[in-house]
């Protein structure tokens, strides 16, 4: 069987420790991968790259058009912009699919019903990066939304959807205050909605639909919405099942995908093996989903099941059972031990 | 004793119920207030006042500079701009005062020890009200942040803070991506926090800010934020504390100021009587603290907080009591009772 190959960026802070437990694994696992190293960050960064980021790097993202992608810091300063944004607008990766799901009782949470998937649109609203100072007290940020963006999400959410057995898609969005983009975010919405009879829709202003999701997580299957109220909404669902370092993401595009965890680089714990790889190593698994290595991923997400269900896991979870606190590499040993 | 002028406005949906309830139990208290009635609203929008409101409520309100305000109606279509951010906008309403506060167990609620403040800036952000289109495809709205706004809104959280015994300010903003106008307000937040050494602070990146907020609220004690995320941070603590129908808002300028509930007119159960009056209630009791009546205030706090500790309360709450489901003028006589 042919290896695919994946680039692959250890990241900054915790990224290194987190993408080798999650490369270990997969090499247990049996995954026909062959990873391709790519630097970015923070070395990149402070090495005259000003993006994060060289030219190199971006040629394997574009041959390879696979990249499982550790945390990457940005420099504090105006000079330097998030890699993530650059990568996702830069590769087209429209969107940011971010299932959050509750697992207890072996990890503590007061929402054990939460199961749901955030479909975040990734290229446009405040992330466009158009920010400029208009007089020495004065400063603007563009909010930008296209009717091409907006067709592009949404039905990347039904088609979701329908593909995994879910039910119900909801729009969020502000169109009370911000009628024309928010306005156009739901009214394609509606467009395409038609074309999904068998899914249910919903509508929720912001506001209150992210106050129903901190409150009653389970009322919700399938979120659609603009970037920003995405980032919010998926961290809040995220950390509602126990930890925001559990939660995956794959940034879609219609040729490239980027597998990351939704966290940052958590520069404060690093280099002491304590992160949890959960996040990158659920990642990991919808990316051998995406390249047709199903059973593997299955096989993957398993043993990490089974290892949580075991009350093995790192510093960050709690559970609600008899518990095993270990290490980064101690988790992904017990992976492989039960895989 | 003079009665002080208030300009009150009954509002859409179950305006005119929760606020003839609150009036009736104000009245009760003895506080010492002479009501001027405006009508703003639907009516007002569906004739011929595009913004939902006429010449001589300004004048009403310019004139009293208290206004005790019922939720109002937008009718839909781009015509109608929200009355509630023209009037903030108008009348220079720049800090939007949200306390949230958990009742239990006479209020059920996964998150007992919530009690913070949300210090939601009032003016600027993508409420500014900015927004076009740039060709068929594509729309526009604009963020503006503004040194003198942020200035504002900061120095009242501190002062807030101070003088109502809070230890902590914490600042929520998405400076890693808008590091223009986010990262206006953060440094307008570090120059003036160093103002007030007693008060402790703080700073969370929205996203992981707002799942903290939604997991371990009893961290936070008082947030400032842009207003955008205000909006969204106080529906998410409101509706915690078991109810978006009990947190009330204080919008507050340098001459004027509006009290009002932060829920909205919910026309779906408008004219049954079972409206919780309990958000603009303890928005009237802001009101009258303002308006130096601390002692009135006090009572009708407290003859509330009798009300629910007896399990007295209306449908949309539960509680972990033995309890009694009231109508909205049910509820107003029970509290009017325990005066
Ligand atoms: C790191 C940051 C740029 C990023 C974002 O805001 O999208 C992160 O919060 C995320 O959700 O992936
Ligand atoms: C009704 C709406 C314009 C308003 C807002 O967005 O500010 C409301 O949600 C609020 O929080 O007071």
């Amino acid at each position: 069987c042919e290896k695919v190959a994946v680039t692959v960026a250890l990241g900054d802070g915790i990224g290194p420790e987190i993408t080798r437990a999650t490369l270990d694994i997969l090499a247990a696992a049996g995954a026909r991968i062959a990873p391709e190293y790519i630097d970015i960050g923070e070395k990149l960064y402070l090495s005259g790259h000003s993006s994060g980021i060289a030219p190199d790097a971006w040629e394997s993202l574009r041959r390879n058009k696979v990249f499982l992608k550790g945390p990457v810091t940005t420099p504090a300063g105006d000079g330097y912009k998030s890699l993530n944004v650059t990568i996702r607008k830069t590769l087209g990766l429209y969107a940011n699919v971010r299932p959050c799901v509750s697992y207890a009782p072996f990890v503590a949470t007061l929402h054990p019903k939460l199961d749901i998937v955030i479909v975040r649109e990734n290229e446009e609203d405040l992330y466009a990066g158009i920010e400029h100072r208009q007089s020495d007290e004065v400063f603007q940020c563009l909010k930008l939304i296209s009717r091409p963006g907006c067709e592009k999400i949404v039905r990347y959410a039904f088609d979701y959807a329908r593909s995994h057995g879910r039910k119900k898609v909801t729009c969020m969005v502000k169109d009370n205050i911000m009628k024309m983009t928010d306005g156009l975010f739901y009214k394609v919405f509606q467009e395409i909605a038609v074309e999904y009879p068998d899914i249910a829709t919903e509508r929720y202003i912001i506001d209150i639909g992210a106050a129903r999701l901190a409150t009653q997580p389970q009322r919700f299957d399938v979120i659609v919405t603009p970037n920003l109220y995405g980032d919010i909404l998926s961290d809040i669902a995220a950390e509602m099942t126990g930890s925001v370092g559990l939660a995956p993401s794959a940034n879609i595009g219609e040729q490239i995908a980027m597998f990351e965890a939704i966290h940052g680089s958590a520069p404060d714990i690093a280099g002491q093996g304590v992160a949890n790889p959960s996040g990158l190593l659920l990642a990991a698994v919808m990316m051998l989903v995406h390249i047709g290595q199903a059973e593997v991923a299955a096989r993957v997400h398993n043993a990490w099941l089974a290892t949580l269900e075991e009350g093995i896991h790192t510093a960050d979870l709690q559970g609600e059972q008899s518990q095993q606190v270990v290490s980064t590499a101690g988790f992904a040993e017990a992976v492989i031990a039960r895989l």
